[in-house]
């Protein structure tokens, strides 16, 4: 089993370096710029920490980078690694950012909308890999394949896998906004956010055997001017929400209306 | 048990009416604009049919209107069913607009995004319930108990009700339409939609038990600009998309600017 280094100790680390020490794998140490990060997940499974670069372990063979995307170049330029395989866990930074890191380097990105404060199997999700070489890309698919479900694995190069981050934005980071709308506009009336629980897993259902191209409904589906007006007078106090409601029933005005005349 | 007849033969009409016959309600008749909807739905339910609103059966003990919002008014004008209860099942039309209908009406709204397409077991999802007197409530809180999960039935005034429903067109409808964005976004590249299902099937599980508020992630919430830009310069050729990219990501990163100054 591979040694492991993390370094970042946010919610890809925390889940990812938890998976994969479940999985069998030693996890030698954590680092963090904050010092208590890096302890706090180090003592969870049982590794070193530290918050100074230079004080990496060497003996380890695989390093994981989990930090936030903006803060991923600059840490690749501090950090030389010989031929140790380096990985970073974003979606949507290239692979050659690690170029001069090492001489061995890939990406293990767990596509997922990573909270600390939720428990995640990851056997549920996508788990996107690419390396410089074919040695190191089956390092890296024995690993998610302790992690992730088989066929949630998924061999892909830097381009494809900005284009899939920015669906994701589409189809997760956003949706969630809206959630977060529908619960503001009904907690402003005093109602539970309970209610919409259902309908909201119904939808996200509904379009795992289904193309949502044809899962549409709701007023701005149907064309229904009487129903949008009368929602926009309601949104009036909250002219955000108002827009968003606006643009979105455009868009879904525009799809249906192409459909009907393809 | 009672004997009913539904007007309309829609998404709503199809799944209520199945449901309530498979309660063990005689479903007499089902009345549409359009004969062969009208039969379509008949023969599954092994009622009679009808495209005429004068040959409406008067023997019936609740007549459940179950059409288009926007259809609504003008149907209600042209039925007069003296003291025999009639319900609409609309999340965002009044109960009020039945008054001259019959002396017994009310609302009996199931909020769940109803496609032909899909099999649903009512059982999970919400039912809201309003009537103009305490009995004709009664007869349809009975009903709803038989289609609906006792934990899932509310008893809600049109005011609610209208505040609910446009609480659902955020947390429904356009979530839809976000993931249809995301479905169009990876075909252009070949890439499967099935990569973001699990993901999406994540996001509507996590908000089960966790606000919302507190479970948004993404480039918008961290306020990461290098990426935000990179995604505005990937959706050039889609203005419509880029345009929604851009007020939702500002609405998210006002959204989180404000709970950290709180």
């Amino acid at each position: 089993m591979p040694q492991i280094v993390f370094i970042g100790s946010g919610n890809v680390a925390t889940h990812l370096s938890k998976a994969l020490k479940s999985a069998g794998n030693q996890v030698l140490q954590v680092y963090s710029r904050s010092l208590p990060h890096a302890k706090k997940l180090a003592k969870e499974i049982r590794a070193d920490y530290t918050d100074n670069l230079r004080e990496l372990r060497t003996d380890a063979d695989i390093y994981f980078i989990a930090v936030k995307d903006n803060a991923l170049p600059g840490l690749a330029k501090k950090i030389n690694l010989g031929d140790k395989l380096i990985v970073h866990t974003s979606g949507s930074v290239g692979m050659d950012i690690l170029k001069k890191a090492s001489k061995n380097y890939g990406v293990f990105y767990p596509m997922q909308t990573f909270s600390k404060q939720k428990k995640i199997d990851l056997h549920g999700i996508p788990v996107f890999i690419e390396a410089n070489r074919v040695e190191n890309e089956k390092i890296l698919l024995t690993l998610a394949h302790q992690v992730a479900g088989k066929k949630n694995i998924h061999r892909m190069n830097s381009e494809q896998r900005k284009i899939v981050h920015l669906a994701a934005v589409f189809a997760n980071n956003f949706p969630n906004h809206l959630y977060t709308i529908a619960e503001k506009i009904l907690n402003t009336r005093k109602l539970s956010f309970d209610i919409l629980k259902p309908l909201i897993l119904e939808t996200a259902g509904k379009i795992q055997d289904n193309s949502p191209a044809i899962m549409q409904t709701g007023p701005a589906k149907r064309g229904d001017k009487k129903i949008i007006n009368e929602h926009l007078k309601m949104l009036k106090p909250y002219p955000g929400y108002k827009k968003i409601y606006k643009l979105i029933s455009g868009s879904i005005y525009k799809a249906e209306n192409k459909k009907s005349n393809s």
